[in-house]
């Protein structure tokens, strides 16, 4: 039987699943040589017996007495001696890092007796009192119990009482004072204080830490990391050491490498007489780690050293916090540290030119989220003063213009070459062509995932959601807030998405060195290099090929320059917004002669764009999809039009006109636009602009081959549910390819088809038969698979799921990989069995999520299609998917993958 | 090599694959010692040879040489003999039956030169040159591909020159000039006449009837049965008998027994001096079989004694064509005959007692559908004088009341005993409390998947939808159709919805013995006593229950006593509709203390309805599903308020209320209701609806146990997705229940979910972990699993998908087996592999139609529950699905697939 406690210095590899994350790492320093105070580990295994039995193993507590007569021993001290008093932390230690979910018992070993020889050992009577107060407050919390609000009542009565500002002006008899009256409020609250036993307050801590896994931060946190309930946590007790013993002590907290640019060089805090928290709390200023050297020789010097040991071992950026103790360093944690998006590149990049790592292990190191921060300009932080508003950081990227309140608006004043940022209640499908005309866009309502959010970030525009209290005026045209006036139409805002905050006035924003890099721009900086380097490893990794979705010449340049190696998805009815719309509406719900000249100039306009973006993209493949789009979307607001009519007749001014075409609105009224009549539908309803869309294609590739330009087509049925329906359309193709060809030659294209319903799903085998290849539009198929709308589902109940943790994140940012991931992986079996080789896409949001792409190119797919803005995050992070594949290691990386915090160091 | 030609007495088991139906048929009466016209076989290989090189095989002219040969040696009459001519007719005939798809062509083998042999030897002039002219017409449209028409205004033509009413009235001069002019429009409109030689006109007709099988009639009629396109069709060549060589000759059809009720005795028709299609197209009157009796009395024994020999030999009714040539009985065919429903029971039950089937073959002769038929009440034929409407027959049966326009007025006179007959426009989810009020529903819009259809049918309410032109003003309160009144308000109309009629006035209504039988009333009759025993049997042999879904006690009641083992749905939203809408618009939008109040008031409520239900339902088990409709149908509509409120305020009478309930209502309002705010999500949104949801279920099973009724109690939760969502939910109603089990002791129950989008298919098996139980509603999974929203799809493209062969079928009718039907298999067997035994159910519409029932059973599900009125259906449905699952064989029946005729005999 294997022994439920594991001394640091115990030989063999360190189990992590056994010891827990901290201890495994504090007993690799130890076989490192490295000076760490000395300490057990109880195992996770105790712990997960004491949940299934309720009581401890046994041998448990014989193995805890054992261990720490070792450690008495090691010391020189003992627990509870009244001349050598031993204190020791006990600490919570997970398999997973959950950093500050579970508890932690400082002091352990203090009781009137020993407080007393702390005093005299280490000299300092208010020291010692401090760390008894310390000890009563936390076993008070972790392990009776008490309230911490009751202790922080108690405190300010204390340094009230003595006329202080803080604990820190109360002497050692305020303190001392503390401690009896943190007793009584224990005894009152949970019938008993602190025992004046040692060995009892450390059994008591340990039990403690152990049913801390069980609290409900804990709890809240696995559910939302996806770590199982059932693991448990190891305990680590350790003796204490103390930075605060006088000149010759100190604590500290170093870097390898600067976390914030990953230069070499020194980089950290010292901060003399101090514990490791009074360097945390930032109540005394420390000095940068050069001081060190200066104030100890020998201890910075070793200190370099072990920081050296431990950037090999771990190969990589390490973060380590140290105390020194009557000039003797000790080492206390160390683990990966966290880093800026620009350090990770960095460093990466250095380690394999320093030989520490390869370019695979570079790969994993880095990610796409953290290239997209690299590719938004940011707001200047020093011109910026408070902001005037602050909402949601749901696009990063700054930017500064005028405030517009409608689309028609900013796209004249941006057609007039004006910056504008666009500020909506919300915005949907038909604010598109003011998002693109606008440099920002700012909403009142509506999440990260919002339609305003989502496509903002695809467009790379920066956004701020959500600010509440934001009314839009559209008589006065002016914007208030909590119903004060912030600005109004025409004043200029700077925004800055990365933020959430919204100023007034302009202010500088500093241009992304990575992205004037990929636009082409001769940009020469290490960081540059670095991502560089990472990029091209990903693009020789990566098995899965990278195009973008555009509608526009200008976009298709950008993805092009960007690496993309095709356009995915030309979205044709982002062709007809605005005052466009106007053309479909009148194909739609017109009279025949409305319907044949609109269908003309639709065609006539069509070719112009097709030809534009055909000759954009140089010869690399063109997917163009056929109008999709919710009918309603193309035709006026059925309830604005009725309120016109009615008012309009109550006034006595009845309009005919007005009546037909709310009439005709009111026949095509639909309650579920979403699911109604689109796509494919509306192909199979009205064939002539599928023939009107695809000769207009045919027609631009035949104007590019007269040119001399290569060009490479391909056409795409939206909506499709079944192989009957992608037939007759084929139909409608056929005939429009036909008549082409009668006149200007045949054109060679491919038909395929996108796979968006759950049907077209599971019915993959029999669409391949019928199609030259598959996209698909996750977006539409996650609302389906899932039946929720997302506009109406991000207005009412989602940001609650995401709340409420029924949801780890929207299905719609990242890909729901149980569900909709399930049928797409189906999907793509059954087509290649159904036809080997066919081409399979992905055209969806997901295809630009960093988080998603890794799942996706398991899935086999062939390319990923994303915005232009994507396209070097969707590069990456398929170079990364690849690697991992390979099996290259990435769980040690799990640090990395929380959040990074905005600077550090 | 086999030979592409079989005579019709070669021995061997006949092959109907390469024989076709018809040619199997006649070589197994030819085997049986039947007296058939003689005759030889073309197999489909010969034809599908023809397909594929375009040529006929080599051998295959040699071959019908030598069969014509025999053929000429068995008759004594030669083709194109200028004394004994032999004439035949060229049929086609398929493996599958397609009737009247393909082309047929008599009296091959008459010229100019044996019409006169054929009129000496018949002694009829005028009898030899209307066969002439019949060849010359047949042989001109089939071979020549001469329009029909084109022949009809020649007939017209010389009809008129000849004073006549019809062909009927011209002599044989007539004939011959008809024959003549006849020839002059095949030159004219082909090129060429009528071969005289009779060699190439039988080989000219064989390989027209082989191209007929392309035809657009035939290929249509093959897409829309699924019978593959490369089978080809047989070809059959027999020499013409004629039944109209004077008094012994004659023509007749019989049936072995009376296709109407099913009792035995002499079925049929006999006509003498008559050819076959004289019968048919009813020029003259035939007389009743017993005429023959007396007229010949030889023959009608002889007759007697084959009907005998084929009933034995087919084991099933039998429909016989027959001609008395000279005397001479023959039999030109057979098959097993159509028969009304009311037969095809007595029948099959009736065979049983003879011995000569069993009673799983007898159920598998039967169909839900045909129960169905005979379930529904009638009107009675002869007394409605011509209808003054006529539209879709959506929903059988018949009902007179008096019109009602609008749900408040059918409510309030259908309250004060008044029958009534809903009369709207279309109808939606809130025209429910008006359906159940009305005894039946005509409807202007929609077809026979439109909402009236489909919940009248589920409710067995008569149904006449689609009338167009149908107009209902509401201020006169007058019906008009194509501008002219039909009736008022209060007008007295009888609707039958099994014809789609509706008369004026009130007409007499036979109530269904079935139902009556069903209902418990003592009936005693050959057709009950029939569907009694095929029920039982049906009960004994199936593995699957059947349920009933059910929101009243009336309904349970009625459920029980149709045979349902519990109630699988109780769709509590459907306890909300009308009036008592208001109770969850207070909770959705209302203030704290309208929700507090209408909370406590749904609470009363619903704990009342439960206890009628759950005391009903007497111990079964009833399935609560919690509040699930779109949030829009409890809200009033955004337009209509908006209009209110906007001509409120241009009157000058600006309403502050009305304002406040537009706002709250535009706030939530939805762009796709139906996949918006409901279910599951408004449970976790607003889980004090489902505290009061569930605790007026414990408190209602309480009230039953304290006065000793049994109860068995489940809830279940709409529109889950997540097995998160199903832990919230789950800790709501645990919630409840302890509240209820400190009050009144604890209530056990079940907490299941729905599955119902796609997601809940391919996640059944974490769901089974959480769930008591699942049951598929199959309508949303459909709605879903294709994108459509019911209700918008069959307002626009559904009908153009069916119309234009794009569906089969409404996916919400008979279920999609290929997509919807997957998503089902799969998740059943994900459910079990995860939960063995866990009980799975369908409770969508899916579940009480008969063309869906057989393979939901094969999916291995647990239960079906559907409407009261299908129960019985479902039954029965169930059973014929266990016999065909234990390879009972069904395929020689498809001819009782066919639509069955209104009467026949």
């Amino acid at each position: 039987m294997t022994s439920f406690v594991h001394s640091f210095s115990a030989p063999g590899t360190p189990d992590r699943d056994q010891l827990g994350g901290k201890g495994a790492e504090l007993a690799r320093m130890v076989q490192l040589g490295l000076p760490v105070p000395p300490g057990f580990t109880i195992t996770t295994a105790a712990c997960r017996h004491v949940f299934e039995h309720g009581t401890r193993p046994a041998g448990l507590t014989g193995d805890i007495e054992h261990h720490l007569a070792l450690l008495e021993e090691e010391t020189g001290r003992r627990l509870g001696d009244g001349e050598q008093p031993l204190l020791v932390s006990v600490r919570s230690g997970a398999a997973s890092s959950m950093p500050g979910m579970m508890d932690t018992v400082l002091d352990i070993g203090l009781n009137d007796e020993t407080v007393a020889a702390l005093a005299r050992v280490t000299g300092d009577d208010r020291f010692a009192w401090d760390c008894y107060r310390r000890l009563v407050q936390m076993f008070g919390e972790t392990v009776l119990g008490v309230p911490a609000e009751r202790f922080g009542e108690l405190v300010a009565a204390v340094v009230a009482e003595h006329g202080a500002e803080d604990l820190a002006g109360v002497g050692a008899d305020g303190l001392r004072d503390l401690v009896e009256r943190g007793d009584a409020l224990c005894r009152e609250v949970a019938g008993r204080s602190l025992p004046q036993d040692p060995r009892e307050q450390l059994d008591l801590a340990i039990d403690a830490v152990f049913a801390s896994w069980h609290g409900e931060r804990a709890r809240l946190y696995r559910s939302r990391f996806g770590i199982p309930d059932h693991l448990g946590t190891a305990v680590n007790v350790q003796a204490m050491v103390f930075g605060n013993r006088g000149a010759a002590s100190g604590s500290g907290v170093a870097f390898t490498r600067d976390p914030a640019t990953g230069d070499l060089g020194d980089y950290g805090e010292y901060l003399p007489d101090a514990q490791g928290e009074d360097v945390v709390s930032g109540t005394r200023t420390a000095v940068p780690m050069a001081r060190l050297r200066e104030l100890d020789r020998p201890t910075y010097h070793q200190l370099r050293a072990i920081m050296g040991t431990l950037e090999r071992h771990y190969r990589d950026l390490c973060d380590i916090e140290f105390t020194v103790e009557d000039g003797r360093l000790w080492i206390l944690q160390t683990r990966v540290g966290k880093r800026s998006p620009a350090a990770a590149f960095r460093i990466a990049a250095d380690l394999v030119e320093e030989g520490m790592i390869t370019e695979d292990e570079a790969l994993v190191r880095v990610s796409g989220e953290q290239l997209t921060q690299l590719m938004f300009p940011q707001l200047d932080a020093g011109s910026a003063g408070p902001p005037a508003a602050a909402g949601l950081a749901a696009s990063p990227g700054a930017a500064a213009g005028r405030v517009v309140l409608d689309n028609a608006t900013a796209v004249a004043m941006a057609a007039r070459g004006e910056d504008v940022v666009l500020v909506r209640p919300e915005t949907r499908a038909d604010d598109l062509p003011g998002m693109v005309a606008a440099r920002a866009v700012v909403t009142a309502r509506g999440g990260r995932t919002s339609h305003a959010a989502v496509v903002a970030r695809g467009m790379g525009l920066p956004a701020v959601c959500g600010i509440e209290g934001l009314e839009i005026d559209l008589t006065t045209r002016q914007v208030t807030l909590a119903g004060r006036p912030v600005f109004a139409e025409g004043d200029v805002v700077s925004v800055d998405g990365g933020t959430g905050r919204v100023y007034c006035g302009h202010h500088r924003t500093v241009p992304a060195e990575v992205t004037r890099w990929l636009e082409g721009e001769n940009v020469e900086s290490p960081l540059v290099s670095a991502v560089a380097r990472l990029l091209a490893h990903a693009d020789r990794t990566r098995r899965v090929g990278v195009r973008a979705n555009a509608e526009t010449g200008h976009d298709v340049e950008r993805a092009v320059r960007f690496g993309a190696e095709g356009v995915g998805l030309v979205r044709t009815e982002h062709m007809f917004l605005g005052d466009r719309r106007t053309y479909v509406e009148r194909v739609l719900i017109g009279s025949d002669a409305e319907r044949e000249d609109a269908l003309r100039e639709l065609h006539a306009l069509q070719r112009e764009s097709f030809a534009v973006l055909l000759a954009a993209a140089g010869g690399r493949p063109v997917t163009i999809r056929l109008l999709d789009a919710p009918f309603h979307e193309f035709l006026p607001d059925l309830t604005e039009l009725a309120v016109c009519a009615a008012t309009a007749q109550v006034r006595g001014n009845p309009n005919q006109a007005l009546e037909d075409r709310l009439a005709a609105v009111r026949r095509h009224h639909e309650e579920n636009p979403m699911t109604g009549l689109r796509g494919v539908r509306l192909s199979i309803l009205r064939p002539e602009l599928v023939v009107a869309q695809a000769s207009a294609a045919f027609e631009a590739a035949a104007d590019l081959r007269d040119r001399g330009c290569p060009c490479d087509l391909e056409l795409m049925v939206p909506l499709v549910s079944s192989a009957q329906e992608l037939a007759v359309v084929a139909r409608s193709v056929a005939q429009a390819a036909d008549d082409v060809a009668a006149r200007r030659g045949r054109v060679p294209y491919r038909l395929g088809t996108m796979v968006e319903t759950p049907r077209a799903a599971v019915t993959a085998g029999p669409l391949a038969q019928r199609a030259d290849f598959l996209s698909f539009g996750t977006n539409d198929l996650t609302q389906l698979t899932w039946g929720l709308s997302r506009d109406d589902a991000e207005r009412s109940f989602l940001p609650r799921y995401l709340d409420d943790g029924v949801l780890r994140s929207s299905p719609f940012t990242t890909i729901d990989e149980e569900g909709v991931g399930r049928l797409v992986g189906l999907a793509v079996d059954e087509a290649r069995a159904s036809r080997p080789g066919i081409p399979v896409g992905v055209c969806g949001e997901h295809a630009g999520d960093p988080a998603s792409i890794g799942f996706l190119a398991g899935l086999g797919v062939s390319y990923l299609s994303c915005s232009p803005f994507r396209v070097p995050v969707a590069r990456l992070e398929a170079g990364r998917a690849a690697v991992l594949a390979e099996g290259c290691p990435a769980d040690r990386f799990d640090e990395l993958a929380a959040p990074i915090p905005a600077t550090a160091g």
